[in-house]
């Protein structure tokens, strides 16, 4: 299967060995603990999978495993994260060959580009190599919004299917929605899914998703039913269980406590050998491991 | 020889062919082009050398062919840019293997990275790599300014020899400069630049150097000996030069226009063979580099 | 009537005559229009009621006018919008001298203030004038947001009974609602409003909701009762009503443009005498206002 | 004397009384302190005035004080700060009744602005009140920054008389001071005043100056004298004098940290009765009142 059409897409975070070397046996039960718990596909190196971290043999080999474990049950999403357009081409390339089904691109960063030249770059990807292509939209990475213009043009002509919005702008997420030009969009946000979805959002690909596959499963499965008053007390039990991510607050900045966080709490699952993440992030220490725990017995995860 | 102590050091264009491919002659002539009109260093895939578009063995050719070019007579830095430390420490060896005689790197970027963890990312990259290495301080790019107290304690521990600083707070190079810790700044400023030397930086890297490394040496020259009037009005006339950067003003980015420009300077000028630049800058028409030719000839350049 | 718990409460347009002195009838006529058509409160002296061009007779006179409309009927709240406390407490004076039923304060601007001092602020404004506070966030004329914490602390001790979230952070509103800390939250967004009262939020501060006062009250009612597919549908109707904001693109600024279509659309409803706005604001012309009475003639107001 | 062609021109501390009353016998004695250290003027009302603090009629009074002990020996600038025209030009008006010799004015803030609608707020401001006009770029108050163009368009048109650059935007300011345009610049850096100089700027408006009036006056002297030498050697000592305002640091903010320690200075040197800040910012304690102190000692003005 490599049709996306929505659902739960969880970035797939990349377990490594305590000699940050990857860890493929833990990505593979990592990989077979999200589709057992129903998720619709799986997003293999973004910003979660510490896709920035990853030199490039890295991030190829976990796409190969990711899909090497769904063999077709459930799509496969690589990221394709890089500084612009020539760089991120050889990157789909390289996917393609890793077993992606599906590719998901930024605007160019580091190097300064205006909005104008966004539609070459997707054109240029998309030219490059014939696989779905979703636009990734994050601001807090990329210093810039991509236009909700910009994007419908790219829908109309063929060059996106998708887009994942990671941007927080709620009212340009429903214009996407909202516009006559069919383009399917993806919400990034972990504390805001419900509201997403309430808006029309076609799937949801939430980092908390690691942790608690479930939880946003019955969030997203009660919100399709119409069942807002579920899917708004799911989403309650979600924000509590997503302050994990603030353990490190103070010692470290709010990525490096996040990523340790979602590790930590897969070791805790039994999901993952290690909570290793890549430097220069900073480890979490025993305090804050044992605050992870914590709060996934109070969600009621172990 | 590669010592560097100072003086002016272009971030050397990367000349293309009309396929954008590496163009090897074009790239030999600029360099010995700079040499001889005295600059003291070439700095190899920085921001202007279109690094963040280049493939990893463009970037490695480029530097290989800067370096062929120096033969010992001028130090060859390379700039070592990417998102995060392990990535930067792969470019870190491969530009250690193709000749660099000292390393140019950022802060992480597109991982929301906290300033508690640049260090552990300098030392990273110094401990793999045994070259002289440089701070670069581009929050444009990067999102976010280096502190000047992280660089000062990796100027003390011996992490970094330099600073190249394109941050434009005059206030932060001067705090580096005052400061009893010894650390080498560069300034990144094209229309700052006896500024700069009047604050007591120890080098420049102007972009503009490329078109016009003469005037930028004239003006390192005047300042060195005290003759800020000569400094001031060299400085005049390169920054009425600088607007050459303005042709493509509304039709594209900033940068697509002053990379263009600077090309199109070189190829005025009969050091380089054509101006492409890499995808998706878009590129200066025949109006825009006809403007190119004025502001040269009106400097005195053609 | 002074208590107000929830409900639309529009942020009242200031009329003004072509010499730009208050237009006391069309304001009369403006206030008596939006409480027949069922409006909770009136919000005077806010932004979208031009108050940081107002002189303070002008604000006080304002507010005179709407207070003695709504005679109890509805209550009224004042917005008290100025640089620092000592500022903002002789607004509050003057707001309670001339009939105010509650005050409106944003955190400090112009001068740069820590949070640390936010409280301090809206805790003298409360011992100087013992009216119910609201704390306005709008951070894009403050430069700052009211953090989530701070508003929490001032609503646990009694100095704040409600906050106008002006933010466009979604996971900050849900926050204050899900608090067991008693706050009122009212949105202050045109777009989003059925996704505020999704989340929970007390009431609403549409500006648009001077030109279509019973569109928000259907809004707000469907919402209250539950149904979403109708609260979604009146949004989607105001949503494109609300583009009428643009007219003036490009010619001037977007807070120019917005005011100048709002009282338009008050005159070419009859209910205020003419669309004079505050200098330095550009006037709309000919066309734009043409535009704008296209945009209601669509949305079935004309 | 009403003429202002450059000097150093302190932007005078108000000193309050403990109840924060206008301290008057204090403002007189530090009007007459900087005019006997040389000041070439006195800008009443301006940031480092607490203007955002003071009701209008202690500003007022302020400049009422300061016009009388100032009497003709220097002219007084006073600043007219407010959200927008209406509010500004009345501000005019009562200021020169109280006697200014020239007026200072930012762009509008708080209501979002678009620089096209600047010209017309100087230019009414200039066409209700016949006295020169300085245009105040302060973009960390306002949230943008006067653009050079407008500025030139201002000045070419006799609008405006001089800038106050607090923009830290040298490349800006230089421009200015190239254009064939005539305009006077003041640089507002404590800590760049040399480097201002050095690139031409007519005057310095440092808010240090009023602990410090000598030497920002002999900093003046040497570089007009185009001794870059004592100027630099002197701006290092008032550098690191400067460095008082960081006493409050993770306290307060840091505009209550300087504030604070500028007046705390004051009354260390006996020129006013007490250290007393505008609520609602917080007072420096013991320690920190003792630390300005050292750093006066140190800098040999105790």
């Amino acid at each position: 299967m490599t049709q996306l059409d929505g659902g739960v897409v969880p970035p797939v975070c990349t377990p490594l060995t305590p000699e940050r070397e990857l860890d493929v046996p833990s990505l593979e039960r990592l990989s077979a603990f999200l589709i057992e718990n129903g998720m619709h596909g799986l997003f293999v190196t973004g910003s979660t999978g510490e896709v920035a971290y990853l030199p490039d043999e890295t991030r190829y080999r976990a796409l190969e495993v990711v899909a090497g474990v769904a063999a077709g049950q459930v799509p496969v999403l690589a990221g394709i994260i890089d500084t612009t357009t020539p760089r991120v081409v050889e990157h789909a390339k390289a996917a393609k060959a890793a077993g992606a089904d599906a590719l998901v691109a930024t605007a160019p960063f580091y190097a300064p580009t205006h909005p104008v030249e966004f539609p070459g770059h997707f054109r240029a990807i998309r030219a490059a190599v014939d696989l779905p292509l979703i636009a990734y939209d994050i601001p807090v990475s990329v210093g810039q919004k991509l236009p909700t213009d910009v994007v419908l043009a790219l829908a109309e002509d063929g060059t996106i299917d998708a887009v994942k919005d990671s941007s927080g702008d709620l009212d340009g997420l429903r214009a996407l929605i909202e516009d006559p030009v069919p383009v399917r969009v993806f919400s990034g946000s972990e504390v805001l899914a419900d509201v997403g979805l309430f808006l029309g959002a076609h799937g949801l690909v939430p980092g908390l998703g690691n942790v608690d596959p479930a939880g946003y499963r019955r969030l997203y499965d009660a919100a399709k039913r119409g069942d807002w008053a579920t899917a708004a007390t799911e989403q309650t039990r979600l924000r509590t269980l997503f302050r994990l991510i603030n353990v490190g607050d103070g010692r470290m900045g709010r990525y490096s406590s996040a990523i340790g966080a979602f590790k930590e709490g897969l070791v805790a699952r039994g999901v993952i050998a290690n909570g290793t993440t890549s430097t220069p992030m900073i480890p979490l220490d025993d305090t804050e491991r044992g605050a992870v725990r914590s709060r996934l017995a109070e969600a009621g995860l172990l």
